[in-house]
């Protein structure tokens, strides 16, 4: 491995975390609500370390595709864990532990607290909870590249390892253009919601933290109330339909910018992605009807939840845990299949589960006449045998996961739907699960152990399993 | 498709049912409670049937892949709408739908119930139901083949289709002389069985059906009580140990007839198994260790489950219901595994786990040295593409039908945990889940439309999925 651009890149995403830190220092000095020590305390020891990492001089530039998953799992772990800091160093959270796996929570998009009620949290932290789902939406390598020149073949390795789905990367040859493109692209949309949302009499400084968590398919809101505490159906909607937008691959909106309509029409991912949340939204309106809410009101609650769930947000204004079980069964699978490759959403993402299908489908075609040559086609191209079998083995890997993520769970007592929604909230990035983690509970009935395999859980989901694993693998095989 | 030659074998296999009813209908007579007409009434319909199908004239010898396929699910699907109308004909079951249920139940090796109490059932009855399991255990194309001589190329067609896991039907290169060395086997282990069980006081009625339950790994019992109504220690220890042995892969038996010790000393599947078995077995002693029952009681308590779910028997001497959660997810995890390959156990199988395990440190591999070729070894040999793939896409297809099958199945409205289980357990032919059809629970909570459900979630289960979805693909590819 080529440890000294490791570790200068690392000090250089350590000196990004501490200015990004800085709007929440200035919201704690302006609200003064006696958080901003826990900033200064923080953000100080960060620039030195930052400092010193980054001035390791590199002996030699190139870099392989295992430094770039290395690099990718220790930025987020280590991101996760100077990110807590303030949280902790605020007050608020019993232990550090709580502390990580709610920041674990924001970068990872998940949305999950161990927070009964967030609104006694200081502004200057809870501006930093939403912002770091903001941060997380993305990804936090894709900011570094924007801001920092580097070789193009190095920042590949590094996008490749850390943006969802089978079909990263290939937006533009060059990968500072793409950082800028994708990052435009989500600042713009996010400024528009923003907008959208002061305009709906949201409080400005609200506005701000649930449009973060709504770009980053998040879920954080800022307090216990969550979206129903607004009480206005503009901003439901609203929502329900930004969430959805940005559970779309954002190469759809370059395709767009470039007037390319055409491809886009041809997106497989983005009908089957559409067509699941108008299935569920129909079923789950059918399944809840009570004539005493209204058709009106059961489509907007059924559409929301359809969208917050699907985009793996987590955002919730109804308590689906007294929903009939076909609906909650259907939320679930949802929670399952996710948002579409290349989004800021998490789950196992609609492009893998078109290729599965259509893998399955040439199984059984390649049973009826052996000899054939079958080939699986997304959007008219072929599928590279490369992603064919990466697709696969993933589904075998996530399947082996939540497994041993339940089972090992399950030692903390809770009970079966607890623990195996709690693990696909998790892995998933969504954030409620059902039963004692639904939409109007949190996670702080797991104890401090549970939570770090659960932030575990958050990171190994939000990175794709892989670059997790090989943090650990051996480097004999190296070069 | 070659429709006669199809016609022909299925008229064949409806003349094997009617021959196998005969034991049945012969106890029926014996004991005299009243069942004898019901399988009067449905022997002699199916000879009539079974002579008029078997007489088509066939034109063209040979058979296609598919065919086998075909043949497979045609036949399981028919011989269990016949073998359910003794059932429902003598009574006992409120619809046809829960005779079928029962009867699925049988040939696929569940073992679930819709019966409160079976012991009202009448001795023919009760004989036929564990018969099923038997006949089943083993596959009812493998019996067939051993009774009919058929070409070499064709039989292996049916067999590759039938015996379960990824590597089937490498026995001997003979299909003929393998079905006679498997069912030499099967049926010795189950007379030394039988034997073994009067020798321990169980009466001899008894013996039989609970052997054949144990040896198809099916779990039927003959009364409410189960197992726990013998009251003997030794009864379950047996039933533990030849549990475990029946969940072997066969070729392990016929290399050590041949003395081949050494190849069954390195076959990894044998060891993985017998060490999850060793490992569940203690972490469940530790997890529901309780000083009013001690020790010895503890550990046969835990083995006994542990053998009985890992082998996809689902025979139950406790309630594991009221089970510590880490117990309980203990067994849902074995559940899921299975037993041996080319046992007469379901599940996803050993030796596709540990496939798939080694085919994801391939994955990890081939992201250290993108460049090196990785190849994935089993007992030392490299496992070829084809095998690596199919394990691969089972995996996918596994977890979209289960994710499928608990979706519909939640229109019935029960909760999660009953659902989840429900389909574990039929999909991977076990027999009790957990909540409302935990192991002193039965299935007559399900509706009856939920019960057809369940039905081919065991089929699907058992033939591995690709038969029961060839029988709707479109022919028009064939040839």
């Amino acid at each position: 491995m080529n440890k000294r651009k490791i570790i200068s890149i690392i000090g250089k995403i350590i000196l990004i975390e501490a200015a990004l830190m800085v709007p929440a220092l200035l919201l704690a000095l302006y609200y003064g609500d006696g958080d901003a020590p826990a900033f200064v305390c923080t953000i100080i020891p960060a620039i030195i370390i930052g400092l010193l990492f980054s001035s390791v001089k590199q002996s030699d530039k190139r870099m392989s595709s295992r430094d770039g998953y290395f690099i990718v799992a220790a930025a987020w772990i280590i991101i996760s864990l100077i990110g807590a800091l303030p949280l902790y160093l605020a007050g608020g959270f019993p232990s550090y532990w709580n502390a990580l796996f709610e920041i674990v929570s924001g970068f990872t998009t998940t949305g999950a607290s161990v927070l009964a009620e967030p609104a006694q949290l200081g502004h200057g932290v809870l501006f930093w909870r939403s912002f770091t789902h903001w941060i997380g939406g993305m990804g936090v390598l894709v900011f570094v590249l924007m801001v920092t020149p580097m070789e193009n073949d190095n920042s590949m390795h590094l996008v490749r390892a850390e943006v969802p789905g089978p079909t990263a990367g290939k937006l533009v040859p060059r990968m500072r253009t793409t950082s800028m493109i994708l990052y435009g692209i989500y600042t713009v949309m996010t400024l528009v919601l923003i907008i959208l949302l002061i305009g709906g009499k949201m409080p400005v400084f609200d506005s701000f933290c649930i449009a973060f968590g709504t770009a980053g398919t998040g879920g954080f809101a800022v307090s216990s109330a969550g979206i129903a505490g607004y009480h206005s159906a503009y901003i439901e909607i609203v929502l329900g339909i930004f969430m959805l937008l940005f559970g779309v691959n954002f190469n759809v909106y370059h395709l767009l910018l470039l007037r390319k309509v055409k491809d886009v029409v041809k997106s497989e991912e983005v009908k089957v992605y559409f067509g699941i949340v108008l299935f569920a939204t129909v079923a789950i309106t059918v399944n809840t009807f009570d004539r005493l809410t209204g058709i009106g009101t059961t489509i907007r609650n059924a559409f929301f939840q359809v969208s917050s769930i699907m985009t793996t947000s987590g955002f919730a204004t109804v308590d689906f845990e007294v929903w009939p079980e076909f609906s909650k069964h259907t939320l679930v699978l949802l929670m399952i299949i996710g948002a579409c490759a290349g989004s800021t959403g998490g789950g196992f993402k609609v492009s893998r589960v078109i290729i599965l299908f259509k893998a399955f489908l040439a199984e059984i075609r390649h049973i009826i006449t052996p000899k054939a040559v079958i080939t699986v086609r997304v959007d008219g191209k072929p599928v590279d045998k490369e992603t064919l079998n990466s697709t696969k083995i993933y589904a075998a890997a996530y399947l082996i996961l939540v497994c041993m993520f339940t089972w090992l769970i399950s030692l903390d007592g809770k009970d079966m739907t607890t623990n195996l929604t709690a693990v696909l909230a998790c892995f998933n990035n969504i954030g409620p699960g059902l039963a004692l983690v639904g939409p109007m509970a949190n996670y702080s009935v797991y104890s401090d152990w549970a939570q770090v395999l659960l932030s575990v859980a958050m990171l190994t989901g939000r990175l794709e399993i892989f670059p997790m694993f090989l943090l650990f693998a051996k480097s004999t095989h190296d070069r």
